[in-house]
């Protein structure tokens, strides 16, 4: 097992030592694991859905063929003939026989010469790892916690040299400003970031028991299950359960809880029958001070802490963007039932940027330094179309608009020179960009840098534009304007639309609802206002539907004034456009692992 | 304002930037603080008894020269007589008057020419903080959380820089296993390390608006309310105080309770009375998973994460002794009211060490190097007479007998040269044993790195030898022996006692009861069941006390075989001893500013 650390470094050692020392630990293994390949199998070639289709014309020769042997031997035929159509049917089974390993092979993503699958070299890595002490599932003594894990003395190496490596090749390369927030966190904070309301997943519980099962996963296990060992089912269902595989994250807790009834599914420990699919929130709640009366959480993620200390940090960087502000903390996620071993935790290690930008001015001034780097890109069209990840240049994929914009493609290569001088091997690393419906409403554009490992591709960085989201939402909340000014180098003179409602006239004509009209005016934008304007000079009353009120009034002149007046502006005030690359730094490290693992032949 | 970090270190600097650069930033300050000396005053010198004692004689002296210019006033002396009284009593009078003011910077601590008072101090080095965001209080623009503090970005870089200074002193010097596990902890394991049932303040509650405070918080801020501000009490009272303040520590919830009661106290905020003082848990609690049935709270030190790895730590290190690990990481309290700005919060950074040691070897091999050092010592003997701390040499103290060990003692030496080369001035720092009544019962020896602030002398590391409590208790209640095994050269011959009882007869005897009898034969003691075996031989029966069954039995000479019988033993097994140098780096980082901070005049 090659590891890229110097797990105890001298003093006199500079800050890039996991770069410069490695070591080979030999990994003693048993030898019919000679038969092992060195590397993981390559991604699985979908030879499966032609092999399926012969199976299935296989089976139905058989099936004709049996029919014949038995004509033949009810009919007295001849010995000679009944045995050429038995040794026929032999021939067909054992032809059958030989697909269904390829087909078992196929959809196990070995090769077809059945060499490793994914199970037994993930087995191979995770002990290694676990004997070594790399990680060691907590509080084991205990008959540990799911999702738990800690780091042992070489893991714990590996991890404090990958945090000064990735402080050296972000923080410190570009003058980031790094904070430092708690863990536990008020209600106030994750309800502007809407964490509250909406980080959830869908559990179903054990009508019996009460066991918890996240929803999504039970079905993904039950597709996944009918398309690896039931080699009977046709194409076509085959197909049907991929599409349901593929549309799993668009599922509403109702289209879930169809799915679940209509194939069956049960309760996995038992067979008990579930509930219907409900929201579970994923955050860790707790209380804060002794009165019960404050709710807190252990934060989701650390870019919260940036956002509400925008102001702060703005006026620290001289009241200038852009700027970047970084945090490497502790995150929490109370999943249900977490699976695949260190990828999905309950706690783990986020490094997270939050680059602040005017959103008119996304472009980057080292981006030239990154703009020649090809590596493997996966577009949304590519998707669509069922094509696959593929070469693309950088400077390309930005000039073309495929990478919304300059910055983000300035951070796209930064991540992947990170991860490729970590030692990820380049050609199972893709970086991803999201479809329509995996992206918030107000996100520009989002890629995520996934790395090809013994569970598939592993979404380890996310990098997305999430345009002016978070500090509108923390503005709104808490009062307090998170915005940025650019001042103009001379003064400018702006038109501007003036709505004055007149009060006076609109308490007498509509009484307790006057409060309502005046918003209601207020709120016009401009087309709407030069129309009413329009209208009231020529016909002086106009009919106005206020929302609020669910019905129309009769507006007349005297009772609003509608301008056009010019001022002088002397800056610009606006809330930046935040683009946030977030690395999940335990599934990185993993990854790293898996790319380093070397089995030697004793 | 001098700050002994590079704030961004270049990519080729070493490990060791915290002490090779320093920095000085200069404050503005208005010109009145020119008066600011440029160090904070030195501990209070106590006149104060002295200058008390001397008030109440000037007040009696005034009383009486009163009386006296009445009298003469009454009987119509002659105006000469009656001026001349007068004249003695304004000098009476003046004299009180200075009296109090140097009385009144006494009890602040200040200097008798009246130069900068603490609170100043503090306030000049926390605004400083503040506005060049070393510190933001977390969650501002939601006005902020007490107890929760982010590190702003040269905060964050003096944090890391002494992170790692703390692992090259430490973990690297020493081959330390460092470990790294997860804040969130399941119920089990902090039920068998105590925190669960005694991990409590005391609390008490406004009765009318359900506002908690810290019980002794309260009577603290009465005692030294009264001492500092009340001038009139008499010297006894202010003892009295003092002493309170001294045992505050020790106070039961009832003893509390009745001091309050007793004084009078009242809610600050509201004058309403107050309940009674009960316990309230310091940890936030939340839990585990989607089922509401596993308990678990947010750790409140990293010490429980090495202890539960014992075992696996101890293989790793080729079950050999001794051994150190050490974790850094986030601890949580749930403080019941926060004070002390930086110094009491709700989350911070621990940095501990478990140095594992045979307790029949706990000599040092590295001792000799720190035996020579020589610093502020403060032995329980001096504490209890009143003295002050003094200079001693560590290894006299050792070989005095005033340091337990010597593992401990270099442990002491380490921590004092780690403080110093990060910046602690030598002379603000001393070593203060616990008294026996502050030591957990099972405790060796125990002391604390104090250094002195503004808030007076805090403790900022606990080392403390405590025996094998910890890894007994989780032995106890996890099933799993965390021991170590001491193989002899040749296997040793022992002598061991055997005690057999007779089930037969005794189940003929007792019926019922038989089992509880087995046990309390079984659980003597060598001297007892020596004199049982003696009794047997000579009276044939003997009268046995069973306290499961609070009775006694008559044993009979068959009923159970006693023996000495020699064994050959190839090792010894037991419960490695504990040494924890446990280190509250947020502390020690807030002291290395107030040591660090150089006002200078316009």
């Amino acid at each position: 097992m090659r590891i890229l650390i110097s797990l105890v470094s001298s003093s006199t050692s500079t800050g890039l030592h996991l770069l410069s020392v490695s070591r080979r630990l030999h990994t003693k293994i048993s030898p019919f694991s000679t038969l092992i390949g060195l590397k993981p199998p390559p991604a699985m070639a979908t030879s499966e859905d032609s092999l399926r289709r012969s199976l299935a014309e296989k089976q139905s020769s058989i099936e004709s063929q049996g029919n014949t042997v038995r004509a033949l031997k009810a009919a007295n035929a001849e010995k000679a003939t009944v045995d050429e159509a038995i040794e026929k049917l032999n021939a067909l089974k054992l032809d059958k026989s030989v697909m269904e390993k390829q087909l078992q092979a196929a959809v196990n993503g070995n090769g077809p010469d059945g060499s490793i699958n994914k199970e037994a070299f993930r087995q191979a890595v995770v002990n290694t790892l676990e004997r070594r002490l790399f990680y060691i599932p907590s509080f084991k003594i205990y008959r540990g916690v799911a999702g738990l894990y800690d780091y042992g003395p070489p893991g714990c190496a590996v991890k404090s040299n990958v945090l000064s490596f990735w402080r050296q090749h972000f923080v410190l390369e570009e003058n980031m400003l790094e904070v430092d927030c708690p863990c536990v966190t008020p209600e106030a904070v994750l309800k502007a970031s809407g964490h509250v309301d909406k980080f959830t997943d869908l559990m179903v519980k054990d009508e019996k028991t009460g066991t918890c099962y996240r929803a999504d996963h039970l079905l993904k296990d039950f597709c996944n299950e009918k398309i690896q060992k039931d080699l009977s089912i046709s194409a076509e269902k085959a197909a049907e359960l991929k599409h349901v595989l593929a549309m799993l994250d668009d599922l509403s807790a109702e289209e879930l809880g169809a799915k679940i009834k209509e194939y069956g599914i049960t309760a996995p420990d038992t067979k008990n029958p579930l509930s219907d699919p409900y929201p579970f929130n994923l955050m860790f709640q707790t209380s804060i001070g002794p009165s019960g009366l404050s709710p807190g959480y252990m934060r989701p993620e650390t870019a919260q802490g940036i956002f509400v200390n925008f102001k702060d940090l703005y006026y620290y960087n001289g009241n200038k963007l852009p700027f970047a502000a970084a945090q490497i903390g502790q995150a929490f996620r109370n999943e249900i039932s977490p699976r695949q071993g260190l990828l999905r935790v309950r706690e783990f290690t986020l490094a997270e940027i939050e680059h602040f930008v005017d959103p008119e001015y996304k472009s980057h001034p080292k981006y030239s330094e990154v703009a020649d780097l090809e590596f493997l890109m996966f577009p949304r069209e590519q998707q669509i179309s069922a094509q696959s990840a593929k070469k693309i240049q950088l400077g390309e994929a930005v000039s073309k608009g495929i990478v919304n914009n300059e910055t983000l493609g300035y951070f796209i290569g930064r991540v992947y020179l990170f991860l490729t001088r970590l030692g990820i091997d380049k050609d199972r690393l893709r970086f991803r960009q999201h479809l329509a419906n995996e992206m918030a409403h107000y996100a520009a554009d989002c890629w995520d840098a996934e790395i090809e490992s013994s569970y598939g591709w592993i979404e380890c960085v996310g990098i997305a534009d999430r345009s002016a989201y978070d500090l509108h939402a923390h503005t709104e909340k808490s009062g307090v304007p998170l915005v940025a000014h650019e001042k103009f180098s001379e003064p400018k003179e702006v038109e501007k639309l003036v709505i004055a409602p007149v009060k006076k006239e609109l308490g007498l004509a509509f009484k307790g609802n006057q409060k309502k009209v005046v918003e209601a005016l207020e709120a016009m934008n401009e087309k709407e206002a030069l129309d009413m304007k329009a209208s009231l000079e020529t016909k002086g009353v106009v009919e106005f539907y206020v929302c609020t009120l669910g019905e129309n009034v009769s507006i007349k002149k005297n009772m609003v004034s509608i301008s056009k007046e010019k001022k002088k502006e002397h800056q610009r005030t606006f809330t930046p456009s935040v683009i946030e690359p977030s690395f999940g730094i335990g599934r990185i490290i993993y990854c790293l692992y898996e790319h380093s693992f070397l089995h030697e032949a004793q």
